[in-house]
């Protein structure tokens, strides 16, 4: 059955009831709701203090491609990507309001797919699907936005201005498998099974540092921020509004065995460059990275330092400390 | 110059520095904001303990055409919609989220225009502009989330749901001006100049009743929302969500003057079903709307009762109480 079917109230009716029969009611973000889908806006009363919001959109043949991206997988994608920037302040994601836009031709079956992808990681993290609206587009567009609060009642949070000289600069995880995810799927490269479907999950279906990003503040790092544009395009950003330099050792990234076995030497490139990895990247005192380390329950890597010189940019030194240039823009949709 | 020339980054950075230039930060909202735009989302301490969001979206040649939508329009409109669903809560707008769909193509100064049409009715209602992404795609589009919270300490507001049999249904202003201003726009209609440009303006720079919502629910009216789709359309929304029936007197609608000057008797067709002219619709006693009708400071219009019969269905009688059949759905993008 194709949306022009049903029509524009028809399909909302029918996504509102499904997302419904879908969500888990038993989650705190629900017992604050007050009015959800089905009124003019969504209504709630947040115990915590202090509000965040943040919203994201993701646009066909621009940020994903039909050609390799399941309804499901865009569906958990297009919230993925607005949870890792509430993981990134250190918050607490409680809300998901969506805007999507779908040709006429679309087949009902396939935006309750893109809606079960959404409920299955909105279930996931605790997260309300509150509102939204369905829009006539030419092309598939989803736009989400997300509300939540402080992970601790003094409004404490992780800032992208909050580095400071002398710091060691860390991450999450291991980067680059995203990236290599994407070029594998668009090249339609064959890799061996284990490699190629762990650079699909990584590129289609990643999941957000929520807790991580609450802990961290938690253990007193007040710098910090997701990698959706590439650690050093992000690395960057950090610098950009804390008004400091950073060396990044790249000898030390970890970069992401799954891409590694697929591109080689490649691998490092996406690891500095790809984006979209959605780890977290921040900046703290030695002593507290180390904290960090022993009690963040994943892989943390010191992979450099904020220094007072050069505000705003980021160095690229070797094993050796000596500078290197592998610096290349990060992830720029209107430039490519 | 083109999006293409600065990049994604430059594009945010230089419309998010326009931004800041043009918002009014003496403004409340503004005061309880502790972190806007750069960051990966918005954080405020809000005042009061009820908050509201809504978003919805404006796509290019579905919901306007740049054949005769200025960008500055564009912007004014696509926050005036979700505006809109704020006042039909009776609530207080405070926050805006913009995502923003530009092609390769778009010249940097029309962003800009857009931001501008933006800030001018959000420096109007007191909404402060803090967070959004801007992303390339073939076409434009603009979805905006608008955030706010209750206007009253108890958390009052208007709902859909909350109607019931014996209330006087009632409307703020007139209606059809709107849908006509469509007409003549999408025709190219020649009409006389001063009917021409209200037409024009109740098109494309809707003013959303945000204070005449609020002084609703202090006056104790409980049932409303905007007429976003046509009165018949939204009557028989309320009806829905309040599982009654209502009877609508089509004689008694308020049909714009300007356009009944340029469309005759077809402006009753504009009023009763063309949508967008984002007046308010609710329902209350008696003794309720006429103490609204003398203090809400607009034009208020008795137009039905609300009955027991019939839930979910709206009857249109004429002016000796006979049903009449000039219903038609609202607008609806799928099915046209």
């Amino acid at each position: 059955m194709k949306a022009s079917e049903i029509g524009e109230f028809g399909l909302i009716d029918r996504l509102a009831g499904f997302t419904k029969t879908l969500s888990d009611k038993r989650q705190s973000s629900w017992r604050q709701l007050l009015v959800g889908i089905g009124d003019d806006a969504a209504m709630w009363k947040p115990r915590n203090p202090f509000q965040l919001a943040t919203v994201d959109s993701l646009v066909e043949d621009v940020h994903f491609s039909f050609k390799y991206t399941s309804w499901l997988e865009l569906g958990w994608k297009s919230v993925a990507v607005n949870l890792s920037d509430i993981a990134a302040m250190g918050a607490t994601p409680m809300y998901a309001l969506v805007s999507l836009g779908l040709p006429r031709a679309t087949d009902v079956r396939n935006a309750e797919q893109l809606y079960e992808g959404m409920a299955e990681i909105a279930n996931r993290f605790g997260v309300a699907i509150i509102g939204g609206d369905t829009v006539r587009s030419p092309f598939v567009f989803v736009s989400v936005t997300v509300a939540g609060c402080a992970s601790n009642e003094s409004g404490e949070i992780l800032r992208r201005s909050a580095a400071q000289p002398g710091n060691v600069v860390a991450v999450t995880g291991s980067l680059g498998a995203a990236a290599a995810g994407l070029t594998m799927l668009n090249g339609g490269l064959r890799l061996p099974p284990r490699t190629a479907a762990e650079l699909r999950r990584a590129q289609l279906l990643p999941v957000p540092r929520i807790s991580e990003g609450q802990k961290l503040v938690a253990l007193g790092v007040r710098a910090g921020m997701d990698i959706s544009d590439g650690l050093v395009g992000d690395l960057t950003h950090i610098c950009e509004m804390s008004k400091v330099g950073a060396r990044l050792s790249v000898d030390a990234v970890p970069v992401s065995p799954a891409a590694t076995e697929g591109f080689g030497e490649q691998a490092l490139q996406f690891a500095l460059n790809g984006g979209e990895d959605y780890e977290l990247l921040f900046a703290a005192p030695a002593k507290t990275v180390q904290r960090v380390q022993s009690e963040l329950g994943c892989r943390v890597t010191p992979v450099g330092e904020v220094t007072a010189a050069h505000p705003g940019k980021v160095e690229l030194v070797d094993g050796a400390d000596k500078a290197l240039d592998l610096s290349k823009p990060g992830w720029d949709h209107f430039t490519r």
